[in-house]
């Protein structure tokens, strides 16, 4: 077996659902310090994460990933064992192979080797993993980010090794992500039985142009190579079940994912505005997910694209496109981001896998990564 | 114990929540065919129906009532149980005192007085009582009218003994009913993630400007006496719990209570129309509950008026609000139709409930208003 097979089995063996990190980082922690890196545990709440760094100074290189897998669902629904990782037909089987414990695998070895190769290479090279991606992501990386302001710790780059290819590793280079904010709205009424609407006040009813408005409203045109801003109503509740009472109160929740033409605040800002000018009486929640993060072209993404296109022979289609990760985190620090990592067609279903020559590629090209960043 | 309040504790002590007559109409024939009426009883599903008549021809005044009764609950929310009646104060209490098994005790009695006073009458008085009033009203009261319609069975007045009063017996003379029309509608959209709402169509926003206009809408300025007809949306529900989900299907419950400006089929058109011109792709199913009714001033009115004017000492108030009663189904067979019944303020609830002094007035009440009409 290659050395990121190995390690990638090991690590795909420990049963880490979130936020559970089953002794992942401890391994890892281990092989990078018998590298020469030094490693620093930071367990908060129930969540583990590490930090790795090898030279010193800047510019600093950050590899980000997650050791914690979401849950495998039903034994019976996987041809194998989700946490007995194996091989068929040339293909890793096991939950984490994609998402990601192949990256985390291929991190570590390709840190290894680049360090072995260029003990004395400029600035700093880190590996910061935690166990807090896939759950409430809120002891893990932004954590450990709010930390990292504190101590003005400088962050230039970073690689996150999300699955991001969608047909063939290296097909798809990552420079962005839209940010995430949800939304509970509450609107009052005054229950009542229909025959007597004059006692009662229709919170459907009085909430109706509002919800028009919101729904038709156009955001932006987009913003640079990423999509326009979109709000989605994604649950509206009231009634008791009866058809003739009038319902006292409606729940509306919804969810912007919007590009960088907007910030959380400012839309917040924007959408009570729209509320109070609707003259409703209301609380509203917010759940902040996660600013949105662009990388434009500059060393990173010229880098990433020519490691790219020699291990594929094209260059990579760059996207913004797609959910979060935890690089939302890392970008407030003014760092660039991008996301390099292999095909994501079997994350979160079962018998996620990936091809076991893909899995094998991944540490070379990392490392080639850092080395036109780092030497 | 008086003639009425013996016969009301007879029909209370039968627990016959809807549609479960419980034997009540079977004493009820008994008691009518000894005082000389041709009895009737027409079972129609799981539903007792009589149809009891004396002297014959025109005109045709009927006496409309319910055995059924709602559930009582827990029994111990009562202060006694719902199936004993019981006397406290000078008040009886029991399921079904006010709604209706004392109007119906009291039509019987009347009955009873006003034959052996008037053997002779003019036309035929007839007692028409349902065990599904309370419930699905199906193969009640609006089989018994689908036939008569067939039979050619005329009718002039209807005195319905549902509970009308509002503080005191007679304070207030129930002259019509608005129209209750039912509608569940489902819009169809496409579910997707909201991170591509290209791939989906969210019916919550589709249906949005629609439901504002729904909402915004005037029907009418009212009708004679009647308050202006009003739509409600009582159920609105989409959405799968998750906040990522754009969902797939929207469902909208809504009621419209009606003036006799509007009949259902109108409103059915109007509606659709509407649905229509917002291009929205959909089902929905009516349920029509029952048409408007109107008695405008004549023979029936001003005989009720008199008789309730002489009993309370002031003219009833004439009232065309509230729920919807049994004689929806009346009027259409072109009826004057009436309600005069109890004090209203206790139906469906726990420790239902009637004055006994009330009870006891209730049958002389209805014997002059029988005499003002067939004397």
């Amino acid at each position: 077996m290659s050395a990121v097979l190995d390690l990638a089995c090991d690590l795909i063996a420990r049963p880490s659902v979130t936020p559970d990190d089953a002794g992942c980082q401890a391994l890892i922690g281990e092989r990078l310090q018998a590298a020469g890196f030094t490693c620093e545990h930071l367990r908060l709440g129930e969540v583990d994460n590490l930090w790795a760094t090898h030279g010193s100074g800047a510019p600093v290189l950050v590899l980000l990933g997650h050791t914690d897998v979401v849950p495998p669902g039903p034994r019976e629904a996987w041809q194998s064992d989700p946490f007995a990782p194996q091989i068929r037909d040339g293909v890793l089987y096991g939950r984490g192979t994609a998402d990601m414990k192949g990256s985390v695998a291929a991190f570590v070895v390709a840190a290894e080797q680049f360090v072995a190769a260029h003990p004395q290479h400029t600035g700093t090279l880190a590996v910061l993993l935690t166990s807090d991606e896939e759950g409430d992501a809120i002891d893990g990386v932004r954590h450990v980010a709010r930390l990292f302001a504190e101590r003005g710790q400088r962050i230039d780059w970073c690689i996150t090794g999300e699955p991001s290819s969608t047909t063939t590793l290296g097909d798809l280079l990552r420079v962005g992500r839209r940010g995430s904010l949800s939304a509970k709205l509450r609107v009052q009424g005054v229950q009542g039985h229909v025959a007597y609407p004059d006692k009662a006040r229709n919170p459907i009813h009085l909430a109706a142009p509002m919800l028009a408005e919101l729904s038709a409203r156009r955001w932006d045109e987009g913003y640079e190579s990423f999509p326009s801003t979109s709000l989605q109503i994604s649950n509206i509740h009231a009634g008791t079940g009866a058809n003739n009472v009038i319902p006292g109160e409606l729940e509306v929740d919804f969810n912007i994912r919007y590009n960088p033409h907007w910030d959380a605040a400012k839309l917040e800002a924007e959408i009570t505005a729209l509320l109070d000018r609707h003259g409703l009486q209301y609380t509203l929640k917010w759940h902040r997910s996660g600013e949105p993060f662009y990388t434009p072209e500059g060393t990173l993404r010229a880098a990433a694209r020519a490691v790219l296109a020699e291990h594929t022979g094209r260059a990579p289609e760059e996207s913004t496109g797609g959910g979060t990760s935890d690089a939302r985190f890392i970008a407030p620090l003014g760092a660039q981001c991008i996301e390099v990592g292999p095909v994501n067609a079997s994350i979160h279903q079962v018998d996620e896998n990936v091809r076991v020559d893909e899995l094998e590629a991944l540490p070379g090209l990392y490392q080639r990564l850092v080395e036109r960043l780092l030497v």
